[in-house]
């Protein structure tokens, strides 16, 4: 890869993987979280201001491409990221991706980023911020069932902003548990692994559930849940894809992010479309009640919402300006000339552009 | 910029503006338009595999940054362009962008390109392929209307695929007409700068109109142009920007990309619904007719689909296996372990992991 020296060309702020891992290690990743989680509670106070549609999703027979654009008229963003649950057989991800910030006053791309492990630090971090309207005042135990990559994200984050120092962990796939408890052995946390979703949820005041699978599943019955309990459900975020029995939605509060996508892809759409469902940025902006007595019932049916991609993009922007993990991308033109674009193809041009070429 | 040679990593191509040069240099600018067009012309013959929608627009003040995406369930592609008419006065381009291609069974982006320089060349090789089932048979001389960034492109592609030697430009901007000239001075064309619409349409065998006001011009009025004319109109792309009379559209066969998309910005947005056009796909699969008498008047409404992105995304990728022109980005995570993306992130992988970080 060359270095571009030339002021001919406009350069784009691009974060590698590798650039991601270097800023999570300088600042810390317990640090990001508390950090993504104001810029998180930011821009949910100003929900109105933000453009906001359903996700543009192009489906295939084996997973699904999504593009979520938003923008606070200020700035615009995009993520682009895939969900295919049969990569693992293969050696790849279920989930990668990758982001976009923009200046909309000038449409020029202000910065690319990995959205890899953004994604699963601002989806962690959603969780635990909703959690901090809807759980139970000094839970310190929460099940997991689902240890899979966002795990242990979803763990760490819940530490950090809710105190949660027990974690009681379930998964199908003994070696995904193993996995799970290892990443955390140094994190001051009680890790207890359990043989079933009965055995896991027992005595947890917050439960999380996070699985891949892309189909209806029940992983957590109504009768497996006392009342007073928070759950966190993650794992069902696409059509034809939940993980909570009807009946349990129907005995609880049920919290969203951006109801019209809610309806199409959560653990709602099991439900008639006359099912009540609060969507929290009247909660965060104290309009509406979240948690309000100890017997109630909360449920965050999370799916994921391009203001999140948005908040986790203004913030790794935010950051890189003051730390050196970023590259510069030679990805726009930026001739003297706006008009003259044929220029840049030109003979007499390209001898003097074209020495930094491959 | 750092190399990076770690089996952790998965990297995605990357075309950059001075690798598209450095492409452009190597296969010759009219060889890759050739090419195009054959790309092009693959993609449109199997229209109806492809997901189509109009493409998501996120209006402000200034401008329009939008998203293009399509698919063929092989491949996905997107691309992302803004459109700023002040922006020339700050010295940035109107219109710039970029664009990924991806593969449909992994959802794992395969290549990211810069499109500013990739869409006048592919927008310029759509205009003349439509041409050769539109255009007047052994049509000589073409009539240029606007002389910004789009033109020589324009120009170019004409000659080359239609094989056009005379051409008449007119811009309101004597410099940007004197650029096209200088641009295009070794190129075996004999050029005519004019004083007027009126005056350079005179001859004229083709007629493009590519201006880039935001508003409802009227650039070509009815009286102006001639039976037996083609009309390349390519500056009216966006809703309440168009360049033609009403009355001029009402005279002639129109031929458009894909009609939903056209009702909405094209020059037909002046139209009821119900004045009947012709998509292109028809035409170049010979179900329907182009031009089929001496004296018709035909307009192309051009306003840029997602096919044509996904065409040219295409075409670079395959020119790339067999060329250096690109570099690698460390756009993804690869993990021995899919399930395991916390675990890139504890210390004991990032010691090993870091050495190639900022």
């Amino acid at each position: 890869m060359h270095t571009v020296n030339n002021t001919n060309l406009n350069n784009v702020g691009f974060v590698s993987v590798s650039d991601m891992l270097s800023l999570l290690q300088h600042i810390g990743t317990e640090a990001f979280l508390l950090g993504l989680v104001e810029y998180l509670e930011q821009d949910y106070l100003r929900w109105e201001l933000f453009d906001k549609s359903p996700r543009f999703a192009s489906h295939s027979t084996d997973g699904v491409i999504e593009l979520m654009p938003t923008s606070d008229q200020q700035q615009f963003s995009f993520k682009y990221v895939n969900g295919h649950p049969k990569n693992t057989r293969i050696g790849l991800q279920t989930v990668t991706a990758f982001g976009v910030l923009a200046d909309v006053q000038s449409g020029y791309p202000l910065m690319l980023s990995e959205m890899t492990i953004l994604t699963a630090l601002r989806t962690a971090a959603t969780s635990a911020m909703m959690a901090k309207y809807l759980a139970p005042k000094e839970a310190k135990t929460m099940a997991m069932i689902g240890c899979g990559a966002q795990s242990e994200f979803q763990i760490l984050a819940f530490k950090v902003i809710l105190g949660i120092n027990q974690v009681r962990i379930y998964d199908i796939d003994r070696t995904a548990m193993l996995k799970c408890q290892q990443n955390l052995a140094n994190q001051g946390l009680d890790i207890i692994l359990c043989d079933s979703a009965h055995e896991v949820v027992k005595g947890a005041e917050i439960i999380t559930t996070c699985t891949a699978d892309k189909r209806n599943a029940t992983i957590l019955t109504s009768d497996m849940v006392q009342d007073g309990v928070h759950i966190n459900a993650i794992g069902g975020d696409c059509p034809g894809k939940t993980e909570l029995e009807a009946a349990l939605l129907l005995r609880a509060d049920v919290f969203v992010e951006y109801e019209p996508q809610t309806r199409i892809e959560g653990d709602i759409q099991q439900l008639d479309s006359s099912f009540v469902v609060t969507e929290m940025y009247k909660v965060i902006r104290g309009d509406r009640k979240g948690r309000s007595f100890a017997a109630q019932l909360t449920i965050f049916d999370g799916v994921g919402f391009a203001i999140e991609d948005f908040s986790a993009l203004r913030y790794v922007h935010d950051l890189i300006k003051q730390q050196s993990s970023h590259q510069q991308l030679e990805l726009l033109t930026n001739q003297a000339n706006p008009r003259d674009l044929f220029g840049l193809l030109t003979p007499a041009t390209q001898a003097t552009r074209l020495v930094v070429g491959a």
